[in-house]
Order: structure tokens, then sequence, then C-alpha cells
């Protein structure tokens, strides 16, 4: 990679970084290679936090309110996930307001990227944009997205710190927990709990959190209540935020996550290596060969992908 | 596989269908494949219908009218597809509540089984379930998930018709948008539109709808609004879910989403295939001693996958 490119990542430029990221996010390989390369041994600084949640539950409207409350003595970097609709094709407009209100603070860079990339590339492209801003040197990384797909599985993997925000109407802890969301969040968040439910939802999450057995070493969820309208619970939050922190940091979970990341990294990079590697015009043909013949007469699935890897 | 069991599947014996489910979902790969092979001549013959959407919104109720509505002149299969959280270990009560309901009525068949198998086989499982279903030639399969993870976008895959289930509290437009509901949805179902603001979404997702370019062969996606509470919307929504299936039939759509999921059958077998011939005991050892080096000086991820590929 351009020498200049990484100087610039390195020292928090933001030209330079979203022009790495603008390279990452058109997937060509070897751009991939040469920023991952040149930036990867200066990572593992950030915190990397993941919010995620369901459509309409404020997810945007929290992280500028964790924009505003840490911005003065941390630097910010914000990466919104949006799974991008063929018919938007770009950053939504809630996320261009935020830009331009947040444009000239050294601080603060904001970017929005889509999620439907090529198949199976996204969380290895999520994963690699936060490496970006971890070289990069912001203090914290808050990874945004909203809930529908994929993303939030790679959310998991990609932050420290997953959370989750509901709403009085995110329905009761059967749903909740029928989601899969016990599985994922380190912090609940209720947010618009000015509206009627909040405290039930919580009692219920809660009552339910404390029937799980708690060993040291595993952090036991928070449930905390938010409203970005009357602007309370965000000093709660803020600071289960670095309790979780410091949590990590004592019980090696942050370098643990950082292995984890890696070892993923290294599998799907030898996985697309040898997908690439394997399909040809000729195995592509034998498969299209197989479409011509009618359901009844075709091989299995099995049977025809043992032929290929055979032949 | 066992002949008896073959046979008992496509005879729509409950019993053989619910212990093929099994050894698919144990995941075990020289089961999957003997019951592929026997079963896949046979498939292509259900409608199936994927319901999605965030939790709370009603999908179990919508799918019980669909059954009470439907199933005295169709054979139904529902599968329920729980993101298990690791503190539940299997079937939610509201599923086994409705199990025990239908338990005697050969037309129905519902199951529920758990998203997070092993990385990556989850797909491929959903798919192969609703193979074995289509091979026990029920009218209709009804894939059904709720909205953490990345179950929907492989309900999208498996299914010939995707409902989103939404509800008056979701957002406005922007906020769908933003979930990626657009790209996913054959059918938008307003649920609970008995109560303030379902009206409102339904004409503001119809005004977005009607500025998408129309053309023929492709489905403009409808908006129901519907209600539980009051039995209301029902009527016109299995309208809709026959009009969509004359639709792909007129189109050749459904032979489309059946050689679709045929070639992505095709690719993660042999993807999986690949992967489980390279890694070894010597290549996992590479990464495992990579691991114990530090960071600033360990092999970036594209390096060292590159090293183990040469090696």
């Amino acid at each position: 990679m351009n020498h200049n490119l990484t100087e610039g990542i390195l020292s928090q430029n933001h030209q330079s970084i979203a022009k790495a990221i603008s390279l990452i996010e058109n997937s060509n390989d070897s751009d991939i290679e040469s920023i991952l390369s040149s930036i990867y041994n200066k990572t593992g600084q950030s915190y990397r936090i993941g919010i995620t949640g369901p459509p309409g539950a404020g997810k945007s409207s929290i992280t500028n309110e964790l924009i505003n409350l840490l911005s003065d003595d941390k630097s910010i970097a914000i990466l919104s996930v949006d799974p991008t609709s063929p018919f938007t094709g770009g950053a939504i407009l809630g996320d261009r307001i935020r830009m331009i209100e947040h444009y000239n603070n050294p601080n603060i860079f904001i970017r929005s990227i889509g999620s439907r990339g090529s198949k199976g590339g996204l969380s290895k492209n999520i994963n690699i944009i936060a490496d970006v801003l971890d070289a990069a040197d912001f203090d914290i990384i808050i990874l945004e997205t909203v809930g529908v797909g994929q993303v939030e599985l790679d959310i998991v993997e990609s932050a420290d710190t997953t959370i989750v925000v509901l709403v009085p109407e995110s329905g009761d802890d059967i749903q909740i927990l029928k989601a899969g969301m016990m599985e994922i969040a380190d912090i609940f968040i209720i947010n618009k709990s000015d509206r009627e439910g909040a405290e039930k939802i919580a009692v219920s999450l809660n009552n339910f959190l404390s029937t799980i057995q708690h060993e040291d070493h595993i952090w036991s969820p928070e449930v905390i209540q938010t409203s970005v309208y009357n602007k309370t619970g965000f000093n709660k939050l803020i600071k289960t935020i670095f309790d979780r922190y410091k949590f990590l940091d004592i019980n090696g979970g942050r370098e643990a996550k950082h292995r984890d990341r890696y070892i993923s990294q290294v599998h799907d990079l030898i996985s697309s290596y040898l997908t690439n590697a394997f399909w040809n015009d000729n195995k592509e043909e034998v498969l299209n060969k197989e479409l011509d013949i009618e359901i009844k007469n075709r091989k299995n699935p099995v049977a025809l992908a043992k032929k290929i890897i055979n032949e």
C-alpha cells in the first residue's frame, strides 16, 4: 500500500482513514491485503463497542448521546452499518446529518457503510475496517447496526462489548429470549423508558438474569433504562461501559477477543483462497450442465459436489 | 439411509420426518448426505413461505391463523427457527403449546429447531430440513423465524415468498429502509393494526413502494394490515399469498428459487469439503504458535494465511 496512506491512518488523518475504508468496502482483495498487512501490528488498543437492536429503538440517538458525553476527553470513531437496500444505495439521511454536525471535530470520525457486500465478505470487511480505526488509535470504536440480517452476529464477534437496545414495545421476556438476545448482550438498554412498560420489561429481564448462575470471570449482563428525551440513564450507561472495560482488562477479555478475531480472519482468508483456487470454468460447467436436467433425474447436491471434487 | 426412514418421509409419516430432522440437526455429515441423497429427487413441489420480523411482532399468531384458515384443504409443515439461547436449549413454551394443540391433526406438522448450529452450518441445514418436508409432499412449508441473527437472510434464500411482519411501533419508513427490509419482503404485514399508527406506517410504505419502478416479471411487494385480535386482514393475506404463488408459477419463479438453492447447496458442500480436507494438526499448530507471539510482532492475518497455504 501507498506509504502515505499508512502514515495517514496511523496519524489519525480523517481523509486517509476514509480512503482506506472505501478501498476495503470495494472488496478488492489486493487492496484489503495490503491495508491489513501494513496496519495490523498497530491494532489492539481501541475499545470496540457494538450497538444493535430492532429498527426504531433509538440506536443513533444513544450513540449521539455517547458522543456528546465522551468526546471531550476521548477520540471516538463511529462505524454505522446499514443493510443497504438496492433502493437507497448509500448513507441514510440521519447519518448524513450527524456527519455534518461533527464534521470539524478532529476527535470524532463517523462513517456509514453498507452491509450487503459480496456473499460472505461482510464480517471480514467490518472487522478489517475496525482494525483500521484501531490502528488509527481511536480510544473508542462504536459499531452501530440495525436489526435485520447477519450483521448482529458479526458485531458480537467484532466488539469487546455488545449493547442491545430495546424499547418498552419489544415484547415480554419470552420474546427477547426467543430472539437470542440473551446470548449476545453484555448490556441491555431499555430506551424510551419514559413510555409505559419500560419498568416491566426491565424487571422481567433482571428477574430472568438473576436466575442464571453467576460465575467469576464471566460478565453478568446489566439492564439500563434510558430516555434520550429526558436525558436520563446515560451516566449509569457510561459507568457500566467502563466497568465492563475494566472487567475485560482484569480477566484478559480484550486479548481473548483480539485472538478470536485473528483466528477467524485467518480461517476466513484460507477458506476464500481455497474456494477461489478451486472453481474454474470447467467445474462451473459441470454444475451448469446438471441444472439443465429436470429435478427428478438430477444428481442430488451431495453426489454432484463429490463428483466435482473428484474430477 | 435406512430404507424405512425414506419410505416414511415420502409417505408423510410424522415420526419418520421428525427423526430425519433430528438427524439433520445433529449435523452429522454422513447422515445429512444420506438423507439428502435419498429424498432430493422428490423435492420441488411444496410452496415455501418464510415469515420473519422483530420479536413481539406476532409471527406465531399469524402462523396460527394461517393454519386455522388453510389446514382444511392443505397439508402444512411449520418449521420454527429459534436462535437458541444457551439458557433455554430447546423449543420455546409457545411452540410447545401449539404443537400439543395440533398433535392429532395429520395435515399439520410442527417442529422447532435451534439456529445456532456449527458455524456456517445453519443455512445448509434449514434448507435440507425444508427439502425433507418438501419430499414429504406438504402443500405448504412455513419457515418462521425471529429477528436477530443471520437467520432472516437464510429464510429469504430458502423461501419462495418472504413475509416481513411489522407492528405500528416499528418506526417510520426510513427505519424500515435502514433495516434492509425493503430488500427481503415480498409481502409486508402490519400486524396489531388495531393500534395507533398502523395506517400511517402502511400509507408510508405504500407511498415508498409506489416510487419504485415497476417491471413485468418482478413482483411488487404488497402491504397488508392484520389484527389477530380482531381477526381482520387474513382473507386479503391468504389471497396475496396465493397471488404470489401464481405469479411465481407463471414467471418460472419457483424453478429459479429451486435452482438457486441447488447452486448454493453444491457451493456450500464443496467449501466445507475443501476446508475440512485442508486443516490438520500441523496447520492448526502453525496458527496456534503465531498466537503466542505478541500482537506487534505477530504476522498479520493475510501473511499467516498465505504461509499456511503455501507450506
